[in-house]
């Protein structure tokens, strides 16, 4: 495995900067199609290059083939998703409120407004998603589609695959007729640091850790001109399993578990890191079992393995954590404790584990269950098993859903569907701003801004806002909805 | 004027956090109908004791009787206006996709997404607008539409106002059944900055300065648990006028200009701060007149009046820096320099004056106005006065969209309309993010987050959610914005 890395030096780095900023002004003033024919082109660059590009990460990432096959997939798929929804006219969030010398207290101007790009957006790819959260990734699609330009700072633990996909999607949009500086490549944490720092670097987006989110957010935040910057950071993930539904389907809940929390070896920041269980629900055997069960598998990198050895013995170590099976000979761990065992430590006991490793918790009745959800931290989702028909559970999915983004009855969390109604966020520390998602349609809003024009000449007005309508883009128009022309 | 403050106790300030705490999770799970209740009362009440709440403002502010009337019809308009869009199913933002077991690479589960309350808001009230910014205003009336309660830290410029104002609001939500602790004042700077640390606080709102915007802001980001602090800060509003502009209409533009930047007596976020003229316009001797021809008026307090003859005469110092009318004796002040020597001077040149203060800068042709507009920093608005048939504007109308959240042709940006397409807001320094507005309908988004529900039984779904949709919601299903029902 290649873990050399060629930090890009300052001057290239500062000609790469240079060409996104004037590439910023020609997308933001060009027409949608061209973004449009762009995104397609790299999704149809990455797909004609699926075998070259999944060899060159199998090898860096210990990701098994099938695996980053169906990611590449997820990756143009979603190229596409965001390709279409620019097409269709129905998300444009322009609003027209027209003149009005009639209004109180004073008469009403023309007022026009859409979202326009915040300019080139710098985006830190994430080690376990080598291209659905990397260079073409999520976060490079959504500001590509909002009309940004992108430098992406690459992840050190896929340098290969990370450069290979850059070509190619450097070289469709070249084919595509996108502005040269659309898109760039930069290596090394230096690099990254800098250009957060540039003031030509408008947004910035990142997946990965708490640690290195809230960092990187500090220094964009702490700039002289501070910009918005999107970090998802993972979270814990709670499953809350009632009694009956132990009772109903316990086996099943046993073998979901285990197999969501050790799949991919546990690096997915939707894992579920704590599974709520009723007290003396009687299958802790088959926990055990079907974690030892679970074969174990490479992590991505070095680095990544020891943080995750590290964070399971702090975890292993604490004196109200009980090991039901410890992992040591690189399988899966499963902890245990109960509620006022973890509420007497919570500090310690809900922090991420990134990695094959969960903890059961018991809790005695359901008082004690939403006891323990108002203790916990922002996630990006929380689960409910439970059977349909079962009452009283209102103060439970109350607290959950104040503190997660998405909620999920049954199933498990990980696996993201690319939809437009998905939300891949939530309070912190899963991300730095509640309000938006990383994957799915309106990760775009992230990159943009609205500007109301006021007044403006028809003839002056960006086509979206002019009278005519050709393109019937859904507008609302003095407070309703439609594709018409104006007057 | 009474300055007298009484700084809300820690005890008490404890029992309306908790109270408000309390109050959150029994308005996000309400019906929207007792919030459009709330907002209708508070406007009701308002209105009915206007001409009290107008003479204790007076008494307060300088501010006059007309223009304190006029606000308190903006403020409860406002109010209004955000009732009548909740009750307009069409503003939902609510996105469902159905599950799809054929979807690839993996099946798509069922996914309804809508949009929840952050919980409580801590907004801090302006001094320029004893209404419309402060106790019942924009920030307070888009986070209880949104279904956040409110706590309002007072600003000290306007004790009795805001005591008078609080109370009535305080009575109306009582009337109309909304939770106690949906609305709550505080006072003293002790009192916001705890309330601000405080984790029961889960957004936070401002208008006002850029120091304490950005102070609070830093102290909102830095919690153990940072919270989204939205924060407008007042802005350069530049305005640039064409030669030909200047020729059509050059006496009519001064008159315009005097009357915008000395409104109010100069103490509006979007007065025009900076005027940039063609070298040789001619018109220096009216502008000088214009000034000087209106009448000086008292400033809101001493704090406000202090701060503005001291920048007024550090901009004034600048050897860049020619004085036109001083303003010593209490009229407006009108400076001006070119814009080469503004340029070299930038940093000290561009800084915002609260108040009746302001600079023509004049240029040599468009290039040079170009590379001025370059240099500014963002603002909330920027202003063009040509005629509707000139070319060659592209490159300055460009540059000013780039920097400024709302593009003027003609007219003068004081006056902001309370209306749905507004954007009142722009990139930094004017507000901490670009992507938000604190005036006009979208305001709301700034305090609600996305939550996404993944296969919930139809009973435990919210309303809005539910596949039967009697009241006829907007929403998008699949990619079709529709108002029937689900199957």
């Amino acid at each position: 495995m290649s873990t050399l890395t060629a930090d890009t030096p300052v001057q290239s780095l500062d000609e790469i900067l240079a060409a996104a900023d004037r590439a910023a002004t020609v997308l933001a003033e060009g027409p949608v199609g061209s973004r449009v024919a762009g995104l397609r082109a790299i999704a149809d660059v990455l797909d004609g290059n699926v075998d070259r590009l999944v060899s060159i990460a199998a090898g860096e990432t210990n990701l098994p083939t099938a695996r980053l096959t169906g990611e590449v997939a997820r990756t143009t798929g979603q190229l596409r998703l965001f390709a279409a929804a620019l097409e269709d006219g129905s998300w444009s969030d322009v609003i027209i409120d027209t003149a009005d010398p009639e209004a109180t207290p004073v008469p009403r101007p023309d007022l026009r407004r859409m979202p326009v790009p915040l300019g080139p957006v710098l985006v830190f790819a994430a080690s376990n998603f080598p291209f659905a959260f990397s260079v073409a990734g999520g976060d490079t699609a959504a500001a590509l589609a909002a009309g940004c330009p992108v430098v992406v700072k690459a992840h050190p633990g896929h340098p290969e695959t990370s450069r290979a996909t850059a070509e190619l999607v450097r070289s469709a949009l070249a084919d595509a007729s996108l502005p040269e500086g659309t898109f760039a490549l930069i290596e090394g944490v230096d690099a990254g640091v800098t250009a957060l720092k540039d003031s030509r670097i408008r947004a910035g987006g990142f997946t990965g850790s708490l640690s290195g989110g809230r960092a990187l957010y500090d220094i964009a935040r702490s700039r002289p001109e501070p910009i918005p910057f999107f970090a998802e950071m993972g979270s814990l993930n709670p499953v809350f399993v009632t009694a009956q539904a132990m009772q109903a389907r316990g086996e099943e809940i046993v073998a979901g578990f285990t197999g969501s929390f050790t799949l991919g070896v546990g690096q997915f920041c939707t894992k579920p890191g704590l599974l709520f269980l009723p007290a003396g629900h009687g299958l802790e055997v088959q926990l055990i079992e079907a974690t030892q069960n679970v074969a174990g598998g490479r992590m991505l990198n070095e680095r990544i393995h020891d943080a995750h050895t590290d964070t399971r013995a702090s975890l292993a170590a604490r004196p109200v954590v009980r090991t039901l099976v410890a992992g040591d000979s690189g399988g899966p761990a499963l902890l245990a404790t109960d509620v006022p065992s973890l509420l007497a430590d919570a500090d310690e006991v809900l922090t991420e584990c990134f990695g094959p490793t969960s903890i059961v918790v018991e809790y005695r009745d359901l008082t004690e269950a939403v006891e323990a959800a108002r203790a916990l931290p922002g996630s990006l989702t929380a689960t409910i098993h439970a059977e349909d028909d079962e009452t009283g559970l209102d103060g439970l999915l109350r607290e959950l859903r104040a503190r997660a983004g998405r909620l999920l009855w049954g199933g498990w969390p990980t696996g993201v569907a690319v939809a437009a109604a998905m939300h891949h966020g939530g309070p912190y520390p899963a991300t730095m701003d509640p309000a938006h998602t990383s994957v799915g349609l309106t990760a775009i809003r992230r990159f943009q801004r609205p500007v109301c024009y006021q007044n403006y000449p028809d003839t002056l007005l960006p086509d979206v806002l002019k009278n005519h309508n050709p393109q019937r883009i859904l507008r609302r128009v003095n407070g309703e909805l439609t594709t018409a022309d104006l007057r």
